[in-house]
């Protein structure tokens, strides 16, 4: 087990990546403020870890509710995050009463947000058992839930106490779910290290085959990377919008085909496709190395061209972003592979051009 | 006009206390990070002051969203919340568009709230219209909306970029609203001040009378006091549960009647009451203390007898309290007027006289 320490002006918490840890309570233990917990999982979770994680902390005299919401994005909802607040009330939870997050992004979203509501403040610990999760939304305290107008716009910055990623949960990890994960990996390093994107390159078989070497150091380089960006700003005033490459397509992706169709790395494997485009476009990287990042999106398994949303859709979708300011779009482009930056008046014309280009799909 | 300055650890925002500032929009101006704002209001206030506030922005070169609510504690729900958000994506609002809370404490607890999460954080502006909302609500950053089984139960720490208090919207308060507001009033001078308690017994009529001086210094020394507690514990760790002097009675008093019912601070001057009973069966204050409490509370034109909820039911709500720790009741109780102390294992004894005793509304 290796343990990141992500130190924020307010906060401070341990990642601890390894194998095996979801049996281990005694990384749970230490940021108990009372000896009652909720686990938040959901229904396709709960059969494989739920018991394994319960039976640690009880044999541990910690007393265990646990709340198995339905599986999916779909359900990212405040409807769903309403079963936890009445779960937790219903079984008296007290505002010292920790919540755990054990699941993907939608799980660690939804927990962290219903700790960041309940009593106006609940301790949490995430406990991801996707590569998503485990490589980008379990860190960084990034809460929300979605709305039918966008995705993520009702949430909160809120930290966990600690993130516990464990290698061995990804045993049971779809392919495709895999392939998703790996999205938010490779987007670290397109947008700041380069030499992590050629280890990726020469790695991408033995991740795909779920080497536990091989997915401990991708999920402890991409932890590291988006640590150093969070450090920096933890409430996205500036530099961490950098972490949405990618993004801005992928939400309109995500929107325009219904929250769900595709999965939120899917969306943003095609999404990173057309940032690195709309980049060529404007003449910030060569074809080259358009090409490299999109023979690297498409050796992970991921999409390469994006849904035909139709240009309208397409900028009403973008419109939601969060990052628009003074009704202007503003993406997340690479000045080169390794080196990505704010961006805003992009020009309409290449804009246009990509969405109409190539890494579209075409109805026929 | 005088001006308060509340500074926590991270940030700062000053609490105006006047007459006439509804029109200032150099109050609100220097505060906005773009010239956009939504003004939260509901179908009471907005014909009485809405038009006022928005065109004083909009001659500054404001655009301004108005969001009507409908009006009333049973309204604090999610589904009123929604309707906020829905107004804020359907008008591209983004996240530094400024929300202006115009109302009283439910508008100005929803707004907060609403600020809070949409977007992760947009800023927001507290213009409270009720002597509630001046003196109590609106400083601080308590943000939350109501459960079914708890009020207050899902919310945030949120702090406004100002207060803005002008007492001559007061005009036009109720009368049983301004008592309600008076009832926060007493519980500062109760919990922390002694002469000003005093000040209140000799200045009572003026402030029923809508004196604006007397309102004004009422006002003043509520948030004075509020502030120094704020500062000292901004996320209600410790001593700001002070401030929930007679709100563990009062927030019973609420949900088992319904809420909405009685008036918060209709509950909290009967909960008050009732904290001082127990404070004096327990042999803390004396029966002349106790009658002096019963009559300023009184003498506000609040009940000083709770309804008669029945011990079970009264024991049950009390058990939701956001204070409640390890399963034990805290209460904020009176070592003597003027000062509050945290209280935890009442004796059950001298809780069940307090609960059917001369302080409980009889049913005949």
């Amino acid at each position: 087990m290796i343990t990141l320490d992500l130190c924020l002006p307010d906060t401070r918490y341990p990642i601890h990546i390894g194998r095996g840890l979801l049996d281990d309570a005694q990384l749970i233990l230490p940021h108990l403020p009372q000896r009652k917990v909720a686990i938040v999982t959901n229904a396709t979770v709960a059969p494989l870890y739920l018991e394994r994680l319960q039976r640690g902390l009880e044999e541990a005299g910690v007393s265990v509710l646990p709340i198995v919401l339905p599986d999916g994005e779909v359900y990212k909802t405040w409807d769903t995050l309403n079963l936890i607040f009445d779960a937790l009330l219903s079984s008296r939870a007290e505002r010292k009463t920790t919540l755990i997050a054990l699941g993907g992004g939608v799980i660690g979203d939804m927990t962290g947000f219903a700790a960041a509501c309940y009593q106006r403040g609940a301790p949490f610990i995430q406990v991801p058992t996707t590569l998503l999760a485990q490589v980008d939304s379990s860190v960084g305290g990034k809460t929300a839930i979605n709305h039918p107008k966008g995705k993520n716009m009702i949430g909160a910055f809120y930290q966990p106490r600690a993130v516990i990623a464990d290698m061995t949960l990804l045993d049971t990890l779809p392919q495709r779910e895999l392939s998703a994960g790996l999205a938010e990996v490779i987007k670290y390093g397109l947008l700041g290290d380069v030499d992590f994107l050629t280890w990726l390159e020469d790695n991408m078989a033995a991740l795909r085959a779920r080497d536990y070497d091989a997915l401990a150091y991708a999920v402890r380089r991409s932890c590291e990377m988006k640590a150093e960006i969070v450090v920096q700003d933890e409430k996205e005033t500036g530099v961490r919008a950098l972490l949405n490459l990618g993004h801005t397509f992928g939400h309109a992706i995500e929107a325009g085909l219904g929250f769900g169709t595709w999965l939120h790395g899917e969306a943003v494997g095609a999404g990173m496709v057309l940032a690195a485009a709309l980049s060529h476009e404007l003449g910030w990287i060569d074809e080259a190395a358009l090409q490299r990042a999109v023979r690297l999106i498409g050796a992970a398994g991921l999409p390469t061209q994006a849904p035909d949303l139709g240009l309208e859709a397409w900028l009403e979708h973008m419109s939601h972003d969060k990052k628009v300011e003074s009704g202007k779009l503003r993406f997340v482009l690479l000045k080169r592979l390794g080196e990505a930056a704010i961006v805003e008046g992009v020009d309409a014309a290449a804009l246009e051009r990509v969405l109409t280009g190539p890494y579209i799909q075409r109805a026929d």
